[in-house]
C-alpha cells in the first residue's frame, strides 16, 4: 500500500528547508538548500520540484497528498507571498506556481504561523488551545492560537507582534515605525543594543567582539554563563523589553503560554528569566496570571516544515 | 403559542439594565435600576428577580428561555464575577445565585464582551468576523472577535485592551501599572489630561469648568465644535494616544474594524479622526491597511443586554 506524505516547505531569507512528512509527524526525508533570494522565484521552485520528482521516482511506495508552505509575508487567504524582506521577488502567487510544477493541493501561511502550527500538532502545544509562538531570529515573528484556532485576521496578516511598539518615541525600526518590539528583542535588536552600549563604553572588549554584522549568539551566551557583566546587561535589557511586549499581548489575549522558537531562542532562560519578570510586572492583576514562557522542544528547522505540512493533514 | 424571551442583564458600576429579548433582537421591555454596589449582591438579584416574576405574571404569553449576564470582570468560564471595580461584592458566583432565584439556564460574560456580542448579532458587525468593540466610558474595555468567535483566552480574561501600555514610563493607572491605554483614552484619561493641562495653564477657563469629578462630555464636545483650542487639544491628544493603542491591537489581530461604544464614544469623529491618523502612522505597512473606526449604531445601554441575551440564543 502506498504511504501518503505531505511536502512541507519552510522558505527563509537565506535557506529553505523542505521535507516529506507523514500524518503522525514522522519526517521521512528533509533537506536544506540555499534560497538564492536574488534570483527569480522560478529558480527555487525548479530546484525543489526536481528534488521532489527524484524522491518519488526513487521511493515508489510513497504518494504525495499535498504541499504546505511557510514563507515570510505568506498570506494564507490569497496564496501570495507579498514583498518578502530580504528576497527580491515582489508579490508572487507561489501557490499557483507550485501547483503548475507539482500537481497537488498547495496551501500557504507565513513562517511564524507555520511554526505555531508545528507546535500545535507536533510540539509542546498539543494540549493547548490558547498560546503564542514567538520566533526569535533576525526579526521577531509570532503565530497566535486562540480557542484552538490559528488567528489570521481580516486580511490574513494577523500576528505582527514584532511590530507592536513598546516605545512610540523609541528606536527606529526597519519598518519605518518607532519602538517596534523587534528593534529590541531579536538578533537585530541585540545588535542595536550593542551599538548603543559601545557608544558609551567604546573600550569594552566584549562589545568590540560582538559588534559585527553577524551576531555570535553562542559567544554572547558563553560570556553570560561566565558572569560577564556586559553580557548580563545585554540579556537583561533585551529580556525586559521582550517582557513588555509579552505583557501587552497577554493583556489582550490571555494565553496559557508563550513558546519561543528560532536561533536566538537558544539563549533560553538567559533571556526568558528577565522577560518573565518584566512581563509579570506589566500584567493587569500581575499576581493572578501564571503564563508560561517556554522554549520549543522541536529541533531547529523542523517546526516550520511540520507546521506547513499540518495545513494539509488537518484541513 | 408562548413567545420565548431571554432575560438580558447588563450590570454596571452605577446602574444595571435588564430587558426581555426575542431571538430576532426585539426588546419587549427593558428597565434601568440602580446597582447599589455597596449593598450585598443579593439585594440586586432580589430586585431583578421580583421584576422578572411580575413581568411573567402579567404577560402570560411569554416564556423564559434563559438568562444572559454582562458584568465588569465577569468570567464566562467560571460564572464568577471577580472583584468588580466600584462594587463591594468580592468574588461572587452570580450564575448560581441567579439560577437559585430564577430557574433558568444562565450564562455570564464581561461587559465589553457583551457589547461585542451585541454588535455581532444585532449591530454593525453582523457581517464581520474580525472586529474589536472598544467600550469608552469611565474606563476602556474591549471585546475581540476573530474568525467569527469571541476570544476568551485561556482563563476567560482576554480583551484587557484598556491595560495595554502605550508608555511604560507613562501615567500611573488605577491598576497600578504605568501608561495603560485607559489612563489616556477614557473619561478617566481625559480627566488626567485636563489635570495635566491646568497645571501649565491654570487660568484657562475651559479647563477650570471641565476640571471636576464628573467630566461633562457634551460640554467638551460643544467647545470643540465652537473651535475652542483647548478642547481641540484635549481631543487630539486623546485621539493620538487611542490611535497608538489601536495600532498595537491592529498589528497583532488585523481586524476589519474597531467599533466604539459607551458614553464617551459619543464624541465620535472629534476623537476618531485623530485616532485614525495616529493608528495609520503606527501600523506596519501603514498604507496597506484600511481599518475602519466606527461608532456603534446601537442605542446607548442596549448593546449590553442584547449581547448578553445572544449567549443563550446562539449557544
Amino acid at each position: 500500500m502506498e504511504k501518503s506524505v505531505v511536502l512541507g516547505i519552510d522558505i527563509g531569507g537565506t535557506n529553505t528547508i523542505y521535507g516529506f512528512i507523514m500524518r503522525d509527524g514522522t519526517i521521512i526525508f528533509h533537506d536544506e538548500i540555499p534560497t538564492y533570494g536574488a534570483k527569480p522565484i522560478s529558480d527555487l521552485i525548479g530546484r525543489i520540484s526536481d528534488n521532489v520528482k527524484r524522491f518519488f521516482s526513487e521511493n515508489l511506495d510513497y504518494s504525495l497528498s499535498g504541499i504546505g508552505i511557510g514563507a515570510p509575508n505568506g498570506n494564507h487567504y490569497t496564496g501570495m507571498i507579498q514583498s518578502p524582506p530580504n528576497l527580491s521577488w515582489g508579490n508572487i502567487d507561489i501557490v499557483s506556481l507550485f501547483k503548475k510544477e507539482i500537481n497537488a493541493e498547495t496551501l500557504l501561511t507565513n513562517d511564524a504561523n507555520a511554526a505555531a502550527l508545528g507546535e500545535k500538532f507536533f510540539g509542546l502545544a498539543k494540549n493547548m488551545n490558547d498560546f503564542v509562538v514567538v520566533t526569535l531570529g533576525t526579526g521577531l515573528g509570532s503565530g497566535i492560537f486562540s480557542s484552538g484556532k490559528l488567528l489570521y485576521g481580516y486580511d490574513g496578516f494577523a500576528g505582527e507582534m514584532g511590530h507592536i511598539s513598546i516605545d512610540f518615541n523609541g528606536r527606529l525600526c526597519n519598518c519605518g515605525n518607532k519602538g517596534c518590539l523587534e528593534s529590541y528583542a531579536s538578533a537585530t535588536g541585540i545588535k542595536n543594543t550593542i551599538k548603543n552600549l559601545i557608544e558609551i563604553d567604546p573600550q569594552n572588549k566584549l562589545l568590540q567582539i560582538l559588534n559585527k554584522d553577524n551576531l555570535d549568539g553562542s559567544f554572547l551566551d558563553k560570556a553570560y554563563d561566565e558572569g560577564n557583566k556586559t553580557a548580563i546587561k545585554i540579556y537583561h535589557l533585551t529580556g525586559e523589553k521582550l517582557g513588555q511586549g509579552l505583557a501587552i499581548v497577554a493583556n489582550l489575549l490571555s494565553p496559557e503560554a508563550f513558546i519561543f522558537y528560532g536561533g536566538f531562542s537558544n539563549a533560553g532562560e538567559r533571556i526568558l528569566s528577565p522577560a518573565r519578570k518584566s512581563m509579570k510586572e506589566n500584567l493587569i492583576n500581575n499576581s493572578g496570571k501564571n503564563i508560561k514562557l517556554i522554549q520549543s522542544g522541536l529541533p531547529q528547522g523542523q517546526a516550520g516544515i511540520l507546521g506547513a505540512a499540518s495545513m494539509i493533514w488537518t484541513k
